[in-house]
């Protein structure tokens, strides 16, 4: 298989929804342009900061296919799946793949537990539905059902399944994948993890939300992990901590979306019953935004 | 509001679909028939036996279609509502209202951890979309939100949430919710809780899947129960337990779809990735209904 | 082996200790020796409420000490042995034995997990130093290894266990634990249960902390079920249930000392770093007291 | 306070305990004289690895002695304190200062749940008791009661607590502590760590059981980290990394045991109920070790 391989800096982006449901087109094309003239290196939609779990059918073909169109292929485009069933994800996966995104992250859920061969037999079948590269998703903070290391062996054997993020906060979990499928499976960081660190245990970037408000401090922190610089990346990755952890603090949705609108986008809140972002986590968030010089001077 | 009040054994319905993803009508109308005739004295569909999680809005419709008209109103059909956001969950118990139903189950699913004001937000809305009563589903052990006694005592205050469902194992706060709002609110026991302790500390009946298997032993089980014969409950008690805790060691779609298939219903599997009922599970199943005399003769 | 049978409200003493770490023999004597008049069948030292955990070797013995002399046979007294080694078990169990106690408690304290076969050789081994009958204690709440069934029923084969006290909240599991060794152990309540469901279902009594506080009560709750008046039971146990809620909110052993302290026993306060009843805590138990007339005129 | 900045690399030490429960002096002796020669910073006697939660007064103390005698001042001990009440806790700190000790891990363990005024007040106890320098140790695997930040915030102003010791897998927590207190606290890594992370992000070394079967290729890998030789650091963290997972998989004192006999120290078994090392488990360390270079020649 052909594909640009995708590393660096992917922004979770957030869902920006109206009251009556409809996706709000215009601002999340003015983001996904932002985003990319500050150099971000690929876009996710329908990760966790873009509420996947919140969203009906309708909602996520509708971000897929504006994130597709405002990227006009100048970065890949890599949506989420996310579903119980083998049969909805397949579905997902080829309506995203025919909207023509670069890349799918898939994601499991589950309600009941799932023995390892249910994981394994989810994400082959999502693999072997489409033509693109597969990034593996696990999260076994809101996930019922996580990736073992046995189930990630099995699954590398699969060829379009090329990376795993991990929204773990184990990151010796990743050095242990890597020790093991690193020829065959590159992995990405996500917020729970110091970015710096992952870069360092040979990791090709990460896929996060705060990425969405921070996106030209956070490719710079990329690039000087890049060019081994480790002491100038960990003077900026110590800053960039800060937001992560006020992030985690609050509804990760809720926080990006109250950030965005503190930078001039107007995202709104997340779907109810999800709160806003509540007006001590608001002044936290802008203050840190502050600090990052990551706020609108008039502001 | 006028209702006729729930009480006694609600099944939780199995949801069958065959492999085109089409309910499949026929038997689950004659399920429907036979537990009616069997004494049951309400209907579940869409509960967590039903399978909610992994059914698309249309099967959902299916199922609690061919439920209400199979049920005739012989007696009440209680049709579970899940979902994530508020919009989702109001559309599904107001198109249920439209189809029929006598009453509706709350679920709330989760992603994000939930503030207990969401989570009163959430039932609220709910009730308010519908002039039906309404059950509180709680299951500490697959939600990620669960019900705190503060948010049901908030939550009794609406006149139409009348009921509670406890899937947790702990009977004891089953009692501190009857002590605190058992004025307003009866509760119904789950398959992890002991029926004849639930009903002995003011329970009104029970909502589980296994009594989709067992439905005459249940029934006889409630009866003794209300006619305050605990001995004789107790020793009929203790070998239904026994279908309960072997059901609790699988996948509980699974098993009661394996049950039912050993008694000639042709429900079929769970939907994919969850696996069907292995051989050791389904003769550890066969062995206890069998035990329980709830096989066929020719079997 | 001969022996009294144990049944009915065993009282969780617990361990009084002044400030320069001596037991406090007069006021845990007189404790003793009220609950004896107020009818309790049988006493336990050094359960949970007893704060093993924060004893050393001499304070233990000296509970021990002071609690077989002040009961002067008229009650059993079922002492806690708790280790992380057998070695220490063992002692514990002989030093006890030495003293005179007519039964032992035991529990199993776990640093590391342990797989199976170390949890059974570890109760095998306190059952086989010592001719007295051992009650098994489990609580998947405060310890890090619990009994599963298997355990249990390999450990019911050793002539002298012949009790078990659990101390979950899973109801059920003690009625599966019934149905599968029920006729070789005998099943006793903790607080967390509710004692007349666990009399329903077959077992012989309870031993919990609150009954230090309310043993009239307990005892009266313990006849009733025993004559199978279970309306009456289930109005005292209504009343009695906020207790035990209350002292689930706090610091167990804080809990019952600020109790009894209210009720003119001068037990003082659980050992430091544990903190003793907050201003809130108090109040909360006083009131819970006197709605029961469990608080002495005067006050 | 004057004392040699704790940095670099400390094994925890294994406690050998013959069959009658009495400490091997030589045994222990001849590992502190060869891993002080292999080149390692400090020596930690009771942490976990030297089970602590398994040893009683005499066989800690007498672990104690022999660590400081052999050790002959060439490099500083850090000895574990460890217990559920502050004034075990003061007798042991107390008790270890005056043997000779140059500073103290201080551990806590909880039974009940405990408050964090109840944390903080543990720890300042414990630190006022001394003239040395206090490690504070986090574990939240093990540990009922965890070190939040604020706890630590408050700590840290203790003047003489100067070090963390996390066991978490959790990286970024570190970064947070560092963020909040790098400048009065000083942090060291766990083997649940990728050691050459958390010297990047600014730690001073690490504390682990692994140092003590791979003594010099940890002070090589702290070396390079040392020296900002981060790719060659990564090649050698790979490997050994290795061995951290095996020594998760299987009961971590039973792992180092078993690996140190396989290099001919005769230090035994883990303290019963504690298994030995698997079969499978001593195949296992045997070939990560030869892989290493940690296997004499003859084996």
């Amino acid at each position: 298989m052909a594909h640009r391989k995708f590393h660096g800096v992917f922004p979770y982006l957030v869902s920006p929804i109206d009251e009556r449901g409809r996706v709000k087109d215009a601002v999340l094309a003015r983001l996904v342009d932002d985003l990319i003239g500050a150099g971000v290196h690929g876009l996710t939609p329908l990760g966790s900061t873009g509420e996947f779990a919140y969203l009906d059918r309708q909602q996520r073909r509708g971000i897929v296919e504006v994130v597709v169109q405002a990227a006009r292929r100048r970065v890949p485009v890599v949506a989420g799946v996310a579903a119980t069933t083998i049969a909805d994800a397949v579905r997902q996966a080829q309506e995203y793949a025919a909207l023509g995104v670069d890349g799918i992250l898939a994601i499991l859920e589950a309600y009941f537990p799932l023995p390892e061969d249910g994981v394994v037999a989810y994400f082959t079948a999502v693999a072997n539905a489409i033509a693109l590269p597969v990034v593996l998703y696990t999260n076994p903070q809101f996930q019922r059902s996580d990736l073992t290391l046995p189930a990630i062996e099995r699954l590398a054997r699969t060829d379009n399944i090329r990376y795993l993020k991990d929204a773990s906060s184990d990151t010796g979990r990743l050095l242990s994948i890597l020790n093991a499928v690193g020829d065959r499976i590159r992995v990405f960081s996500a917020s729970a993890h110091i970015p710096a660190c992952v870069m360092l245990i040979g990791g090709v970037g990460w896929m996060a939300g705060p990425a969405c408000v921070v996106p030209r401090q956070s490719v710079r922190l990329y690039d000087l992990c890049r060019a081994g610089e480790w002491q100038e990346a960990m003077r900026l990755q110590r800053g960039l901590w800060r937001i992560n952890r006020v992030f985690a603090k609050y509804n990760l949705a809720a926080c990006i979306k109250g950030g965005l609108e503190l930078q001039g986008y107007e995202v709104g809140a997340p779907l109810a019953p999800q709160m806003p972002l509540s007006d001590a986590g608001r002044a936290e968030v802008k203050a840190v935004l502050a600090e990052l010089g990551a706020l609108p001077a008039a502001r």
